[in-house]
């Protein structure tokens, strides 16, 4: 085996998200696609997350066993022949045979970007938000003090996840403002179903004075989904960073 | 007359430039369909400038008369309502009578971005020429200082121009790096047909050592197009300001 992990960025507007489905092109095919141009057989093709459509990634790790040898450097350029312009490999590494792109991440960090300019700006409009207001950052920060730590996040789950245990740790939450844009940015070990996108609803429904600050505490000690705010649209999400 | 002048901002990407022709979807089309869905009729609507096709504009100005009066926010947010997301209106003003987007301008500011880096990024694919290799800075400098002030800039202006007189003055010019971007930014009286594009490609020329900077002032004052470098392509492109 020669197990190889590459790095992607993409802009994700076009797409249906990472995973493979019937009813539309993803990234994942899409990379698949070039693989199989590039080394003649299609190999298997795992993701470090299940981005959902719309979702775009800074840095996006998978991996795959190589079923010929290539030079990294030229995995990198052959791909990059075959991949869209929406898609692009920036890194190729050989890692160790048990080493996986999901189950070895030690921790993630997302990225939400909310255009907050009243007019709407045409370089922005496919990677943000358009909330069209100025946030109250200090009550964002105070929401971002209170969901740091390790919680039963279930209330930040929408349903449909198959995942049994909601317990994760988050390391850091900031939030910061960039021209036009802030950005809410969060570090965890994982992340459950939507949990990012729940996560910047309620701090919005937080800014806007629909939520105190004060009781993300008992949201998420309450578990319920419809204690949270709304789930925020995919289109200014981004996967930013992912450490093994 | 109710003379008003709009500003915009688009990404020309999927646009055949500002001027109205048969063959293409273009921006000033596009902007007239959404002034008669607010208006009721048609007005005309002037640029300051004929954009290529692919060339973007952080800030463009146009003149219309409004045939009713409509309150200038109103006229923002009607606009911005009927507009597609790549073209916004972010300003609308009352003007004299006699003032033309096109004549009345004292200088305009044009942008070109590079993408450097080795690797694409799908978040500037739209918006930069990817070139994929780092700039000679120093030569770029010499390159800009010895284009500014006044010239017979008939060495960089495309055959096809219907301009007699092709005497311009550069009031400045300079390049700088942002990231994986490298900028270079021109500000002058007036523009001839490809003159911006011819000036990148003979920076990049210049860059690359197939042509020295020093020789620049000949290659100006020979007023012979085949002097000077390719044109560049017009993704990277921005109108940047204008100045009335």
């Amino acid at each position: 085996m020669n197990r190889k992990l590459l790095l992607l960025r993409y802009n994700g507007a076009a797409y249906h998200g990472w995973q493979v489905q019937n009813n539309g092109i993803t990234v994942q095919q899409t990379v698949q696609d070039a693989l199989e141009q590039l080394f003649g057989v299609r190999p298997n093709l795992t993701g470090c997350s299940r981005t959902d459509s719309g979702v775009h990634a800074r840095m996006f790790c998978c991996h795959f066993d190589a079923p010929i040898s290539i030079p990294n450097e030229g995995i990198i350029c052959g791909l990059n022949r075959f991949l869209p312009n929406d898609i692009s490999v920036y890194g190729c590494s050989d890692v160790a045979d048990d080493f996986h792109a999901r189950y070895s991440v030690k921790s993630k960090t997302y990225e939400y970007h909310i255009y907050t300019d009243k007019f709407r700006d045409p370089f922005y409009c496919d990677r943000s938000y358009y909330y069209g207001k100025k946030l109250s950052l200090d009550k964002c920060e105070l929401f971002c003090k209170n969901i740091i730590g390790t919680h039963d996040f279930s209330a930040f789950c929408s349903s449909g996840s198959s995942v049994s245990n909601n317990v994760r740790t988050i390391y850091s939450a900031s939030v910061r403002e960039a021209g036009p844009i802030t950005i809410f940015s969060v570090t965890a070990d994982g992340f459950l179903y939507n949990m990012v996108r729940i996560l910047v609803g309620t701090m919005l429904a937080v800014s806007e004075g629909r939520i105190d600050p004060e009781s993300i505490p008992n949201i998420i000690a309450s578990k319920e989904r419809s204690n949270a705010g709304n789930t925020a649209p995919p289109d200014g999400l981004f996967l930013h960073n992912v450490e093994y």
